[in-house]
């Protein structure tokens, strides 16, 4: 008794401090004193050849990232069909959560983080190779629908890089801590990576090749939700019963394959968004090859690990042929507008192994639990994806050319980008999730998850009805 | 065995008078005469700068419109996830039979009653500020691509407002009663309403501020949906067994909250087409920015419902976390394009606590069976979105500017326009369930209720295997 | 075990030379020598009106192809709702691998045979009337921005036609089997009559009317898939249990009505791009009447399947619904562009009923096991819609006249059209499930049928959890 009212008592602190921050927040974006940009469009489409190019490309860039949001939803379906029955709800719950805070926070502070300083539209001036610092709120100049697009489609992205992280500690991590990680790596840890590659940071101004380049999100995307994911499944330990005393891994069946395939689906739709709108402009008519690529290399990932499971036991593994393709995804997205569709298919066919590799190794070797495979599919193939720019482009767009181009300077500030965004990922995530365990706690009661995280923390499980209604 | 026969007697009457006007409808929809406006488009584009201009606008609308057309397997999901098992097939034959008659009844009467008069189209040219009343069928001067274009957005509005009804008469409403107040609302209740305000009917020329103002229906389509639901859930009475004799409301637990988050999840999708594709155009660049207080709306009535649970129970319950979200987007669909994206964050923050007070107002207070709160996500957050306008419009676009901008005369135009829905839609709402109540019955039979409608309304359990075929 | 060994050794043959051929077709991708076309578009988009015209066109299309590719997703929830539990995997990895595999063959054959010839793009040039042989691989001249969006469009329609079959050949046909037949849909079958009437082949220069038209693919697409189908249940043989002794059909039922309802609004979602997207341009207008075209007669086939069942039975079918609502959409593919509102209106009724009477003809009559319908949606309704082109086409759009504005050549076409197809897709759908039949086995034994798909080809259960977990 005592121990649940300390625990209610404790509960509000840090929720309270950040809700502190973001009103105060709040109440600066009303002080008007600053002009704003352009926030009805009246003078950014005037009605003449430039107003409709704009037009267009916020027609592409919107519906964009009006898929890049729907692919929340295939995340929440392939982590719930992966896991037991009795941690759905819980998964649900974040998958829902994560996005909806994310919002707010890279409203709030992780947007002005990540493209301040970039110039790329209006109230976005403020900045330097580091980090930036304007755009706060969408407030004052960055009242403005350029800008408000922008955010828009990269706020998507943030949503997404936050999501990966669920399905590597599912079944086990506290709803509230999940919260907490969640406000932190949407405002502070995705922007500033972000910022370094996107944001006209360091990375993006390496003198090797056309500088660290990542079109669409391999890196700052996968591999910065991967390796955040690698680092709180390590700190929070795997599920109980996971691995046996002699360490040998578990298998812990899901609990619903049609949610999982579904879930892939969505994922390979919403990466049309993705991908292709990553181009913020429909103008650039490369769109269509990017999209090619994209198309060629989640199925190319598909087949390599469908037929390399079909050989090896005779039977095709269904969790393997949705993780082959997600990862040809993933690994597709940094070289997908400066690669040939050829080499999308070689690209997604390596991403198909990789992502088995990669798969067997963290759970025989790093004997780490991740019940969905985030690390793989998004932490691994993301590496793949920034090296794939440096082995596969072949000059044809942006200036980048890769090995197979003659040249090999790009590798190198793939390679560099690669490394950095394992250190900062994984390192920021070690340190963000060692806070949260020492100061709220990143782990259930072991009754909690035996019982399972539906009834321990959110009240109801997921098929709620009594069984004699089951038909 | 009499009164089988009589029952099948009985059945085919209202139908086959219906039926017979709308085959009436369509042979004069051959008969020629009347001059086709542009069917083929040919000279609607030209080649020119304003051609392109349509063209754009056109993508965008049609895109939008398959958005809002989806949101309908969003309100199917959401709803058969908050029932029983044994009425899911009914659910289901109910969300896919509302949109398809609705488009029937959209097409042949409710348009014309909307829109003629608005000249927005060619063969929109007659109508009064009291109701429309050309455009039938899109035959004639109709039969054109702008008004094919209009109409193909307009259908869907339409079949959105009548689908709401659903969850809340949801496991007791007689199948054909339900196709049959769908006819009504489609043709005739959610038109005339909207050419009040949409259509160039008396609301949107009210004398304060701007004339009342919503720019993508939380009056036109969200308040009049929730307001006949709430006629409806009160002349249908409670599911047997929702309220003990003395009167405390007893929890009937759902069958898949998988279903309520996935469909929570379409439904947000839809909304991006819902909001930002009622500009009707693309040139209209603050989509950027609807889109943008879209998605932080649905995100703070999220975070809101999520934290309020949280702190009182110590559970996050999924139920309210949905159901912030939607009543935030619903929330904010009036205000959208009129408010700046801080302002969309505190009116999808106060939705999140209306909803909450909302749902318990209507089984606590006013003990009527609501299983899926759809009174007051649509109904009551329809109402506040409305206001909201009056409120938080900062005049930056179109015109209109509320009280934080100084002006009180707006907020008076929309508080007329609220009280105006809910007399409408509740009144005939009252009218058209007590209407057919009295001629071919509201409610299935204790028996039919007990069994579950998927049985007695449809002859097939939602999930039909054997029990032994299960895995 | 010797069984077993012989198994695995002969699995690899035919895989290994259709994977050397591939092979060997990258290769050839590889060798410069032929000048590219406009693979970055830059050339393409140069900032002027004509270049803001593709760009437009470039959007609408991609986003089509999305929607079209999502209706992957459609066909396999619909599928797997209707089939037992115990074959869920095995349909979901069907489903999966029929597009997987359909784009990497569709890259290297199919696309060549298909528009090489056509001259839409750069590097089709080369082709006949019969076939066409230019474009491989997206290679050479055909690396070009205007290829490559056609080519996605046209790959999503060749997965569309591959997958049709799954549902007809449901719960007894080998996984290997199902591959390779896929392989040869997407290569051969698909291209070489879609050549015949999207490529400039014979039948869209029969001298009758404007000879065969087929806007979105009744024909081309659904017939193939159909009668591909037919052929291919037909020579699997019923599932075991499906007739009894005296040939009498049993109901077999499906495991979960939600996936059916769910997969049936994803298939009409995804055909909003599949209509309105065939004209691959939205500067050709009529895609708004394309769009209200599509649209009705989906919703007419559901209104009429729903109300002869709900009289006949007084019980609404909600297969009948969805098979109806089906229907209509296939048979509004092929006259969509040419046909106004009203005439969609009766296209889709009579879909409705075609596809109640075909389902009846194929068990009854034919005692074909179709677990779908698949024959009688896709095949029946595609020809359906071919003939429709012949009575309702008006006249407005593309020169195309038929029986209801006093033409009969048109009519002519169309019937040839679809005798062709009939021939052309049975026939040659006997030939290959034969030969797979003889070389690698069509069917699983009946051990495996029993036991299940799922278990026997993939090693797991759809719903893999243990049962005390299911709370």
């Amino acid at each position: 008794m005592k121990e649940v009212i300390e625990k209610s008592a404790k509960r509000p602190r840090i929720v309270v401090l950040i809700g502190t921050l973001v009103a105060g927040a709040f109440l600066w974006a009303l002080v008007p004193g600053v002009m704003a940009g352009d926030p009805s469009g009246a003078s950014t489409y005037m009605g003449d050849l430039e107003g409709l190019k704009t037009a267009i490309n916020f027609t592409w860039v919107l519906v964009s990232a009006f898929l890049v949001f729907f692919m929340q939803a295939g995340f929440a379906l392939v982590g719930v069909g992966a896991i037991r029955t009795k941690n759905t709800v819980n998964y649900l719950a974040k998958s829902y959560m994560d996005f909806s805070l994310g919002a707010i926070f890279f409203l709030v502070v992780g947007f002005a983080l990540m493209f301040g300083g970039s110039g790329v539209a209006p109230g976005l001036e403020l900045g330097n190779a580091l980090i930036g610092y304007s755009g706060w709120l969408l407030a004052g100049e960055a009242y403005d629908v350029t800008t408000s697009m922008v955010w828009l489609f990269q706020a998507m992205f943030a949503a997404t890089a936050a999501t990966i992280v669920a399905g590597a500690m599912a079944g086990r991590t506290k709803f509230q801590a999940y919260l907490v990680y969640t406000v932190l790596v949407t405002a502070v840890i995705y922007p500033i990576y972000g910022h370094w590659v996107w944001g006209g940071g360091w990375l993006s101004t390496l003198p090797f090749g056309a500088g660290a380049r990542d079109f669409a999100g391999s890196g700052v995307v996968h591999a910065v939700g991967g390796f955040v994911a690698l680092a709180g499944a390590y700190l929070v330990g795997p599920r109980t019963g996971k691995f046996r005393t002699d360490g040998t891994p578990v298998a812990i069946p899901g609990h619903n394959v049609t949610y999982i395939v579904l879930g892939t689906f969505v994922l390979f739709f919403g990466w049309f968004g993705f991908n292709p709108g990553s181009t913020l402009a429909a103008t650039d008519l490369r769109i269509a090859v990017i999209a090619v690529n994209t198309f060629l290399a989640g199925a190319a990932g598909a087949v390599v690990a469908c037929y390399t499971t079909f050989f090896r036991t005779g039977k095709a593994n269904i969790f393997l042929i949705c993780n082959g393709s997600l990862a040809g995804l993933v690994a597709i997205t940094a070289p997908c507008a400066y690669v040939p569709p050829w080499a999308a298919v070689l690209i997604g066919a390596i991403a198909g192994l990789l992502v088995m590799a990669s798969i067997w190794f963290v759970e025989w070797v790093l004997k780490i639990d991740d019940p969905v495979g985030a690390v793989s599919v998004h932490g691994v193939n993301g590496l793949w994806g920034l090296l794939a720019v440096g082995i596969f482009a072949d000059g044809t767009y942006g200036g980048v050319s890769g090995l197979i181009a003659g040249n090999t300077g790009q590798f190198v500030a793939q390679a560099i980008s690669a490394a950095v965004v394992v250190l900062w990922a994984f390192g920021l995530g070690l340190l963000i999730f060692a806070v949260i365990k020492y100061a709220i706690g990143l782990r259930v009661s072991r009754e909690e998850e035996v019982v399972g995280l539906d009834i321990s923390e959110h009240g109801t499980p997921s098929y709620p009805g009594p069984m004699d209604s089951w038909r």
